[in-house]
């Protein structure tokens, strides 16, 4: 295909295999332990002559990235999907030379062991998605990994400690102001670890979780106050940063997902805020990412 | 359309809304309570003439069937979903006199309210989908409603205390035996009340759901052998007859969601049953009804 | 487990697996036809051995009736769902003599043969989900088969030719009279052959999803007047009956998913029918099912 | 909170709505024209002071945002997704001047108008997701827009005309050459427009979504070899770059979704590749992005 060359150039190439699945098992005597993972793998290789020509001589099978997942689950075990991936990432770094990158996307199954009056079941597992944690970690060949780590569907709601007033109005604002309203919201988080030497991912991952939680939810008596998404979403960022010294860099999606009092006056019923409307869609979507300050490094 | 009625008569009828959904607060000073539902609700009427000729003079429309689930619910609140829609059915049978027969299907939204060493927040909730509730009620004119709840999507996995032996082999059979083996689940049940004067709902309810989760995994220590998913079933439904006396009767659906050992003697290692394979489809189902034996009832 | 068989006696019980998955292919020269499907194939067994003791040596394996799809499949091919179901039925029903039902579901994949200009190509297919084709058999030892057809998720919208008016109006009735509105509709239908010697299924599956096009639309230059979707939904069902004479009985579920005018007068606009809000839930449900009349049949 | 600005500092910032939905209708006498779209709208406003202080003074409410894309719709109509992602970006850019930046993101809902022998119904119309289209647009304050519009969701199978040998093997690589294999994908594509100026939006996206399905199916008697995923990828785009110069850049994502023969050995068959099992997950996944070269644009 000459013709191919001379117009088109590469800006990007990479293949792999998704949803890469396996779960691993330690034992100890009759306690076992379980890790279950769902993974993307990505490669990227030196040459394009598999795109140019049809030419694969060069292509490691996506096949063979899943049976490697599989291996290296079993040769290494699965600490954390964060070690995990650097390891995928290193095993192919290391084990070829024409692999130029390798990214890899990793998700944990929410089983959570059944426990009891403080009291753990040896070997049985109850499934329990009230939030999700994944993995991102890319590397490059000669280069240091990078990982980013993340929290999502954790969906929170509070029925007060919530408002918003004093925005702007033009022809098409049609929004009351609202000094008490409900804050619902599925949060997700992402973020960016400076240096991985020593980082204690089980126990980053549940701050900051928690943090989010801590952060929506204010004082289990009285709660927090809340002027906005906005301001909500900015000081959990600064919160996180504040416990969680080798974060770098942190984005949170914050969607506004709403429930509308009901107006029942054509029924001849006054609804004082009684009974809600939960509403699928539309919802707002709040985003921000902030990162340390550089002073703040020091 | 006068052929119409010489060649079809009528099996059944009905109409309705589905996806009514309603969040309904309770407050005790700062402490404030939810309960957030989504109700299909059907109606059967006493003519088709509606269908059979448009005349829609008969027709309860279905906006206003999802306003009354909305002025029932703040009207009368929403103690629990059964008896929410009982309200409802009760409603439809006596404010009209053509409404031959009510369904209710309703499902309420896993909300558990935020808790730490105790302490209970006094309005903030998380989203927490380990199981769904759900009920059916139905009941026809001049009857007594007839009340079904469940337990859907109850997820549990154990990694040891079951196996699988002693069955039949044809010319398909490729099975091995497995005298141990992964047992994942994702449990439904749905269960009839004999009575349901006095009944406890919300009692019933988790004690079921309790019962599923004992007889699944067994004692904490050591578990109990599953020789089937057949056997599991049944000890479960036999336990709960025994603990919940108003069940009359109760169906309990167990798909077996598969863990496969991977084979990696290909790869020159030896899985000694550390990694497995979780398979999403197919599936085994398993399914059993049981009712309560009449000299029982005694 | 003693106490068990005194307290409970079986209603029903069932099992098998779910999901499974094939697709087979026939070649005329380099000419490719290919049929997919995913089955779920259930059985019930004369003993409750398997649930009463854990005794499983009356099991044929879940594992064992997803090779036998696979198997017929080989050894049959699938000429039409309805026939392949008809296949397993027969098979598990006089390999085995204590099977006492065999019930199969299955749907077809939507594959399309890619045509162009009416040149269809030899081995080339686009999924083309416009709807699902389905079929419920059932069979019980010594019995007929009993097969259902059915067609689900076919979609239909219509910008005008449907109004509602003329219905009951009570304390919570807020809905308008429309002479004009939009009816949008996700079609189901489920029908009963009376007698499967002979009948051609992939063209009474062809006429009946045509016939339910034909009458939610009407003619192609003014459409047809629908007073009510249960009207439309009868009419149509009465179509099928003429049209289809080994059609014995059908149900329709007809949802009415809503598009409402959006009231812009708070914006100083004045829509006029120009724009509509699609509302995802509640929808209406409006269900029928009828039957030939015994006269009809003569 | 005075220790945050000293802590962090934002990377980005943004809000708005999600899943808008809206539906415009045309009407020429009785023969009505619809585009039903949803849409994601986000905005960055120049000050953070929303964030940092709870002051809201700057937010343009995520509910007008709402009634913007409904109110333009209705001013303006939707003539494609591309011209009303403009209208949108250039009405919160012109309408505020603290508006910094704009995204839209939209998707088209697949309408069909009904169609019989070459006659176009007036005004009823079927849901035909054989794929989805969507476009991105993205405009700073005193900049031009950026337009992306895509294909996704286009699921093409063939069964021969694609093979994969010549690979790399390593330890872990257990797949077999395959000369003559299934090949399923799931297209999705993604282009830059390089100049916007008079682009036929509706054109050119037909255009590459039948590049797409040329280019893997090729001739329709005989079809066109795949010696890999990669090379079909490639080889599509060379196509779109020479058929739509207008197209400056362009993304293919191209999944192997697999399709195995199923061994029967075991059950004493031979499996002459007539029956093949369809897997869900894992999927290979294969992508690309070329743009046109420098000296091509001359």
């Amino acid at each position: 295909m000459a013709t191919a060359s001379t117009q088109a150039e590469f800006v990007q190439t990479g293949y792999g295999k998704n949803s890469v699945k396996v779960l691993s098992i330690r034992r100890h005597g009759g306690h076992h332990s379980i890790v279950e993972v769902k993974a993307d793998v990505e490669l990227t290789l030196k040459s394009h002559k598999d795109y140019l020509t049809g030419d694969n001589s060069d292509i490691i099978p996506t096949d063979t990235i899943k049976n490697t997942v599989h291996a290296l689950a079993k040769i290494k075990g699965i600490k954390s999907i964060e070690q995990f991936s650097l390891d995928l990432c290193h095993h192919f770094l290391t084990s070829f030379t024409h692999v130029l990158r390798t990214k890899v996307y990793m998700e944990e199954v929410p089983w959570r062991r059944l426990e009891k009056n403080g009291v753990q079941h040896a070997h049985a597992f109850i499934y329990s998605p009230e939030t999700f944690r994944f993995c991102d970690v890319e590397q490059h060949l000669h280069g240091v990994p990078v990982v980013h780590s993340g929290v999502k569907n954790l969906k929170l709601l509070k029925t007060t400690q919530s408002g918003f007033v004093g925005f702007v109005r033009d022809r098409f604002t049609t929004l009351q102001e609202a000094k008490d309203r409900f804050f619902c919201s599925s949060v997700s988080a992402r973020w960016l670890y400076k240096n991985i030497q020593g980082v204690d991912f089980d126990g980053a991952w549940k701050c900051i979780k928690d943090s989010i939680i801590e952060k929506f939810a204010g004082p289990y008596d009285l709660g927090e106050f809340s002027p906005s998404v906005q301001k909500t979403l900015y000081d959990t960022q600064v919160l996180v940063l504040d416990r969680v010294p080798e974060v770098e860099e942190i984005e949170i999606i914050m969607p506004n997902q709403h429930y509308f009092t009901i107006d029942m006056s054509k029924m001849g019923l006054e609804n004082k805020d009684e009974v809600f409307l939960p509403v699928d869609n539309p919802s707002g979507n709040i985003t921000g990412t902030v990162r340390r300050t550089p002073q703040a490094k020091l």
